[in-house]
């Protein structure tokens, strides 16, 4: 497929342009390159074996006087559905456990502090099609469905944080479905959820069929390792929630993603980098790979014919600084872990010398955000 | 000067990347790309002449049965300074008149409906030097100054609405100096002016030793050829800002700025295009370009020796389109004129398809804001 021809937007910079040009080329699309982190033998094994790219870097901060450096290490992870979606829903399920549990491993194996998974990590993106069941089976209790207990039992056995968004089945609330991520503890213990705030409507991604607007407004999770926020897929165009996330104390704010190549590709090295520059914290952007076919034909919205396949979900999964630079993505084709050592001093050395937050003004949108929002708001308009 | 490298990032990945791989980068990159508009020969023979970059696209829009196009041709100038900053003020102002005159010239012969000047465009950018005399001579009355003067006789000369952003002297309020943006009606008359909303303290922009923030909040200008507002410099960091001028009707949204290379480049190409593309309008973000060497040496609070130059501006003003494509952008050494035309439906169409701001729960943040801006907030964290 055409959107699909290149592997890497990088490697083909890469191959191509000369060193020297490069380096060049490279500091002004993406800043201060972050130098690659050596990870064990072991690991590249592990991810040679299991058939994933394994890419890792690290982001520094300058020294200071009284704070040491505060490294975290974080694990980004892209992945195609095992199973066909024709499979029986517990079969699905439990093969793309089994797929994480081993890119968890490696990232262990890599020193990693928080793992965070694609959008609805256990199921492929079924809401193209606007069918029920057996979709909706996919939808389980964040508190204590098969997979909240399969990350616990994945924080334990390699202390890591798990950032698991799921399907949410609320049967506390008659059985409303949510898109939520589920942040466990490396303790194992279930440190609470946060739901995707900003549900679409556009092209295939139907989702406001199977669940609302999220109630749980920005919280922030403190971990060992940080204090981190989850904003899910679609609540990367909104700039207001990036920011309430940062209002919350979040230094780390991950975006797992489930995204197609016609629709947002040019978007996607954007939005969360953008968040992270305006919001002087790290993101860290997490899309799912691979084209996702469905049993039944669908049609898109568009006039053109019903089809099985979805598009392409062109991974390309990041991480950004607060100081604009980023590491290189992930491939557009392929499964992957990307690790980032992240120094999160350097969230406040730039909030410091940037200083977006000092300059923001936020009493001033407050007001002007409560006055433009009322049915009889009257532009400011000269003519 | 090595951030002055490259004459152009869009040039340099043309001269290597073989041109079926060169569309997809260009396609991941800067998304759908927009086509070349043809000039006339008396402007390519004006542009030779005078020595700058001119070069033009088109950003259609799908056909509508209700709505014709509403094309606009907008024309985006950066240009270095003309004289050295040690000659007489009222010299370096004249010669930028000068030198901006021939390039409106150029813009009518192309047809562009409104142009837009660089940030503080009748002055180097002196603010770095922290002294008062002469620089604050440059401040001229927004009204009736000499340069708004100039602009409006170009204004009515080539039928151009003019946005002529200055060093404003504001005499009825007690001598207040402002960063403003004055807006000229293709008639001649002043439609208003706006203010700078944000004004740095990094780096050698010291302009906070000159203005305050900007009281005119987010007021959009009605014109012959569209709804247009102007968001200037440093306040391209602050999404809310950008967010305002869209609740008030923006349909393009000029960027006039003035920044370095070591400070903002690998920024440059993110926040503005990111606007285009929350807020479902066009950016317009130009850059100064050249380097200003100033009489007195002064520290730039980085613990290096006193020095003369500010630094390099480097120029690359684009223009960015609500559904996330851009144009290229100018060159990072030259002067130029970078003409694009617009079919503004696009901006409702990218809207109905989207939707960021039918989804955008603004009601929610206008009071999580307002709660968050209070001195006893308490942020929401799960331990």
């Amino acid at each position: 497929m055409a959107d699909a021809a290149i592997k890497s937007l990088d490697e083909t910079l890469e191959k191509y342009i000369p060193a020297q040009e490069l380096a060049e080329v490279n500091r002004i699309l993406y800043g201060r390159r972050p130098k690659p982190l050596d990870v064990p033998v072991a690991a590249l094994r592990l991810a040679e074996v299991g058939g994933f790219e394994l890419r890792a870097f690290t982001i520094g901060a300058a020294p200071e006087q009284l704070r040491p450096p505060r490294l975290v290490r974080v694990g980004l992870m892209q992945n195609r559905i095992v199973e066909p979606t024709t499979a029986p829903v517990a079969q699905q399920v439990s093969a793309l456990h089994k797929r994480l549990a081993s890119m968890v491993e490696t990232a262990a194996l890599c020193g990693v502090n928080i793992v965070c998974f694609q959008e609805a990590w256990t199921m492929p993106f079924a809401f193209c099609t606007r069918e029920r069941l057996p979709w909706t089976e996919f939808a389980e209790s964040a508190e204590d469905g098969p997979t909240t207990l399969f990350c616990q039992e994945l924080a334990r056995r390699y202390n890591v944080v798990v950032v698991s968004p799921i399907l949410e089945r609320d049967e506390v609330h008659r059985d409303t479905i949510w898109n939520t991520a589920v942040v466990i503890s490396n303790s194992g213990a279930v440190l609470g959820k946060t739901r995707k705030n900003h549900i679409p409507r556009v092209g295939d991604f139907n989702e406001s069929t199977y669940y609302m607007e999220g109630n749980t407004g920005h919280r922030v999770f403190q971990t060992q390792f940080g204090r981190i926020a989850i904003n899910i897929c679609y609540g990367r165009h909104h700039p207001l929630n990036w920011l309430m996330y940062a209002e919350n104390g979040a230094e780390i704010v991950f975006n797992p993603s489930a995204t197609i190549g016609g629709l947002s590709e040019p978007l996607w090295a954007i939005e969360a980098r953008n968040a992270a520059i305006a919001n002087h914290y790290f993101t860290c952007a997490i899309n799912r790979v691979g084209t996702e076919c469905f049993p039944n034909a669908f049609t898109s919205g568009d006039g053109k014919e019903a089809h099985c396949e979805f598009g392409h979900f062109y991974g390309s999964s990041y991480v950004a600084a607060p100081d604009g630079s980023r590491t290189p993505g992930l491939g557009r084709m392929n499964d992957g872990l990307l690790i980032a050592e992240l120094d999160l001093n350097l969230n406040r050395q730039v909030s410091d010398h940037w200083g977006f937050r000092m300059t923001g003004r936020y009493e001033m949108y407050a007001e002007e955000l409560a006055r433009s929002v009322k049915h009889d708001f009257k532009p400011d308009i000269h003519k």
